[in-house]
C-alpha cells in the first residue's frame, strides 16, 4: 500500500504502517519546513489549491507546503466559482481544472463535495476540510505531532493515557484523532466533555471495539494525572441555548495554568487544533500556558508544513527524490520562531 | 509578421500564418501542459494576472500556463483595485502596474477599459475578456481544438462543414470563433439560432464576403448530417422574455446524445465553451454525452493551457529556446484525467 | 548596524549610513526589477504577504520584488483572517503563521496590530502600511528616487530646498518623508498646506532641531522658483467641511503645467506618492504634465520595486550573494515601460 496517485479525502485510508511511511518522510522535510534547507524536488509542478469557502490559515499552509518543494500554486481564497453560479454541474468543474494542474487541494463546505470533485478526476486530490466531515491533513498533523513528543519523551503510542477535552459531539478534528489514534494499541482515553457533547457513540464502539479503554466524564478533573496528552477543544457557548443559565461551563472546561499545574504530570503534552479563543471567559485553553514547555499548541501548528510536504511529496511519488535534492538555504532564519518556544525546540 | 511585444487584445491581429505559428508552438508545448515536461523559459519573469471582476476558471488558466513556464504569477481576483477607487485613471493604473511586471493579462467588463490600459503601457497586455467585446484566448484555444480534432481525423479546416448552434446574437464565443474561421477556405457554415437570437448581420456579411458558404436556420437539424463539427452554446431563457410560452425553445436547442447519434456522422465533433448548464431542462449541451468520444470539450478545456503557453512564450519571444529548455518531469501523473476520457486522449 | 534579521515597522530605525547601504542594493538590483536580469537568491524562500485590509497596488509591488528574487509568495487580499473572527489573539495568529514563512508582509488598518504581530514572531516583519501610523516602505522609495533624480543631475540631498505641496497634517507619507529628510544636512524645507492642514508641530520641531530651514505657507507659489523637488499631495476635499465655500482651495493645490512652468527651475523634480485624482477640479496634481521629464511619478513608483527587494535582499542577508547570482534576462523587454516615460529612463 502506497500514497502514489491516491485522492487523500479520509483518514481511513490509513493504517499504522502507512502512517509511518507519511511520517518518516515529514521527519525528512523537517529541516525544508523551517527554512534551514531547499528542496526543489516539485520545480515545474503546479497546485490548485480550491477553496470552495475561506479558511485563511489552512489555505496558507497548503500554499506554503507546495512552494516550499518548489512547486507553483494557484489559488481561490473563498470566492464563489462563477462558472458554478451559471449551473454548472462539480463534475464538469472538477474535470475542467483538473486540466490545469498536477494536484488539487478541495476545501468546501459541502460534505459531499469534495468526494464529487474526486470522482470526476484522475488527478491527485487532497481534502482540506470538507464541512461536517472530516479534515485529515489537521488529523495527520495532531497524530504526528503526538508521535515526535512522544519521542523526544521516550513514549510509546501504544499504552499511553489520552485526555480528549471540550465539544467531543461537533468537534471534527477530536474525530479524526480517535480514529487514527486506534490504530495504535491498548490506548486509555478520557472523553472529558459537557454531557450534552459527548463523542458519539460509533466512534466509541469503534475504540472501544480495537482494544481500547474509554471513559467518559463530564469532569475535567477526573483522570487528568495519570494522562501523557491533553487534547483540549472549545466548547462553544452556541451549543448550549436555554440550559445554558443552568451550569457554568466556563469555569469546567477552560484548560489553564492552574489547572495543569494541580492535576498534570511534570511530562504531560497539551495540545488543541486551534485557533484557540483567548478572550476571557471563553471555555477554552487560556494563553496563561504560553511559556510552559507543555504547551504544544506551536509545535502542533507548525507540523502542519512538513505532514502537508509530506503528503503531496508521497502522492506524487517524489519522497524517494528528497536526499539527494536536500541543500543548505543561504538566507537569515531567527533560532527561536517565537519568543515562547521551547528551548528544545529550535530551528535546526 | 511576429507576436513578440505585441498586446492580444484582439482576435484581428491573427492571420493564417500567424495561427500556424501559434499552433506549433502549442504542439510543442503540450507535454508541458501536462505535466510530463518541464520547461522553465520564464524562470524570472513575472505575470501580472489582472482581473477587474471575477472570472475563476479564465484566471486559474492564465496563472497555471504561466506557471508552466517557470514565471511567477501575481493576482488580483475581481476585487475593486483600490487606487481606482480614489480617483485614479486607468492610465496611471496601467503605468503603475507595469512596472512591477514582465506581461499583463487583463480581464474588465468594461469594453474599452483594455485598450486604455494597453495604450498606457508598452508591457505586453493579453485580453483575458472584455465585456461585451471579446476574449481572444477562448477564441485561439476554440480553433486550435478544431485544427487538432481535424488533424486526428485526416480532415483539413478548409472546405469543412461546421453548424454554430444556440445563441448566436450575444455569444462573444461564436462571434470570435466565425471571424477565425472565416481566414481559412470554402467552408459551410449553419448558423442555426433562435429567430430572435441570430448571428449579427456585420459577421455573416464578413464570412459571405470571404467565400464561405452560409446557411441560417431556426431548426437544429437542418444540415446536421454532414457536418464535421457542431459547436453549442447555451441559450439563456432570459433572453425570450413574452415570447417565451409561444415556443419550446427547450427541446429544440438541446444537444443531447439522441440528436447527435440521429442526425451526426460517426466522426463529427461537438464542442461547447463550458460552462455548460447541466440541469434538467437547460437550453444546453446535455452531460448524456460525456462517454461519448466524439464530445470534444475536455479536450478544448485543457486546450487552453497549451495556447495561452504558446502566447506567452511568443509574445515573450522565448519559444525559439523550448525545444533545449524541455525535461521530463519526475512526479506522478494519472494515464488519463477524467475518468470518460476518450482512450486516444492519454497523458503523453 | 545592519537590517539583518530586523523587523522594518518605523523608518525611526534608518540612519544616513543604513539608508546608504539599503540604496546600494537597489541600484545592483535594478536591472533585476526592470526583468532584464535575473537573480534568484531568495529561490525556496517563501514570504506571507498578509493584508488585512485590501491596498491592492502595495500589495503587488511586494509580490513582485519577492518572486524577482526567486521567492515564492502566499498572499491574503484583504480578506478578513478567519481564524480572528473566533476570537483567535493577533499573537497566536502571528505566531502560526510565522510557522509557515521565513519572512512577512502585514498591512494592517490598526496602527498597534503590526507591533502586536511582530511582537510574537522572530520572524521578520515588513510593515507595508499600518493605519494612521507609517508606511516605511513608501518613505523609503520616496527617499530613494529623490536620491537618485539628484545624482542624475548633479545635485546633492543635503543643502537642497524641498516643496511639500498639499495635505501635511493627514498624510503618512509626508510624515515620514520628513522623518528621513531630516537625517540629512542643511535643508530649506517649505511647508505648502491649506492652513488647516498644516505639519505638525513635533515634526517642523525635530526638522528644526535638526538645523533645516522650514518655512511654513500656505501659497503654493512661495519658494517654488528655488526648488529642486516639488512633493505634491492630494488635499481631499473632505478635509474642509463647512468652510469650504469659503475658499477655493481647487486652484490653490492643484499642481499643473502651468503653475511648474511659470514658478519652478527647468531641473525641479515633481514627485507624489500616487494614486492621485486625475478628475478635473481635484486638489492634486495633474496629468497635463504626463509628457513633461520633470514629472518623476512614475519613475518614483517604479523604485518601489527594487527598494522592496533591496530589504528582503538585507533583512534576510543575502545581498553579498547578488553579484555571482545576476544572469542575462531572455525575454522581451520594452526599450520604454510607458509612451511618455522620459528618454533618459530606459529599460536598462
Amino acid at each position: 500500500m502506497s500514497l502514489l496517485g491516491k485522492h487523500i479525502l479520509s483518514c481511513s485510508i490509513f493504517d499504522i504502517e502507512l502512517l509511518q511511511q507519511l511520517f518518516s518522510v515529514a521527519d525528512q522535510l523537517q529541516p525544508v519546513s523551517r527554512g534551514k534547507k531547499v528542496c526543489r524536488i516539485l520545480e515545474g509542478a503546479v497546485l490548485g489549491n480550491l477553496f470552495f469557502e475561506a479558511s485563511t490559515r489552512t489555505r496558507l499552509s497548503f500554499d506554503s507546503a507546495f512552494m516550499r518543494l518548489g512547486g507553483s500554486v494557484s489559488n481561490t481564497t473563498g470566492e464563489a466559482v462563477t462558472s458554478i453560479s451559471k449551473g454548472e454541474s462539480l463534475a464538469d468543474t472538477s474535470r475542467v481544472i483538473s486540466g490545469y494542474y498536477d494536484i488539487l487541494v478541495v476545501r468546501h463546505p459541502d460534505e459531499q463535495a469534495v468526494y464529487e470533485i474526486a470522482g470526476a478526476t484522475h488527478i491527485p486530490v487532497l481534502n482540506g476540510g470538507n464541512g461536517a466531515g472530516e479534515h485529515p491533513t489537521q488529523a495527520l498533523l495532531d497524530l504526528y505531532t503526538v508521535s515526535r513528543e512522544f519521542k523526544r519523551l521516550g513514549k510509546e503510542i501504544s499504552s499511553s493515557r489520552i485526555a480528549l477535552v471540550g465539544d467531543l459531539r461537533y468537534g471534527r478534528t477530536v474525530h479524526s484523532l480517535l480514529r487514527l489514534l486506534s490504530l495504535f494499541q491498548n490506548l486509555t482515553i478520557y472523553c472529558v466533555s459537557p454531557s450534552i457533547l459527548p463523542m458519539p457513540r460509533e466512534l466509541l464502539d469503534m475504540a472501544a471495539n480495537g482494544g481500547h479503554k474509554i471513559v467518559e466524564t463530564g469532569d475535567p478533573k477526573v483522570g487528568l494525572k495519570d494522562i501523557d496528552l491533553l487534547y483540549a477543544t472549545r466548547v462553544q457557548k452556541e451549543r448550549f441555548a436555554c440550559t445554558e443559565t443552568a451550569f457554568n461551563y466556563g469555569s469546567d472546561f477552560r484548560v489553564d495554568q492552574a489547572l495543569v499545574n494541580a492535576h498534570c504530570k511534570p511530562d504531560v503534552i497539551v495540545m488543541h487544533p486551534l485557533p484557540r479563543d483567548s478572550r476571557a471567559g471563553a471555555n477554552d485553553l487560556s494563553d496563561d500556558l504560553n511559556q510552559d514547555e507543555r504547551l504544544a499548541i506551536f509545535r502542533q501548528t507548525d507540523a502542519g508544513i512538513p505532514i502537508r510536504m509530506a503528503l503531496f511529496a508521497s502522492v506524487l511519488g517524489v519522497d524517494h527524490l528528497i536526499p539527494s535534492a536536500l541543500r543548505d538555504a543561504t538566507w537569515y532564519r531567527p533560532k527561536y520562531i517565537g519568543p515562547n518556544d521551547a528551548s528544545f525546540y529550535t530551528e535546526k
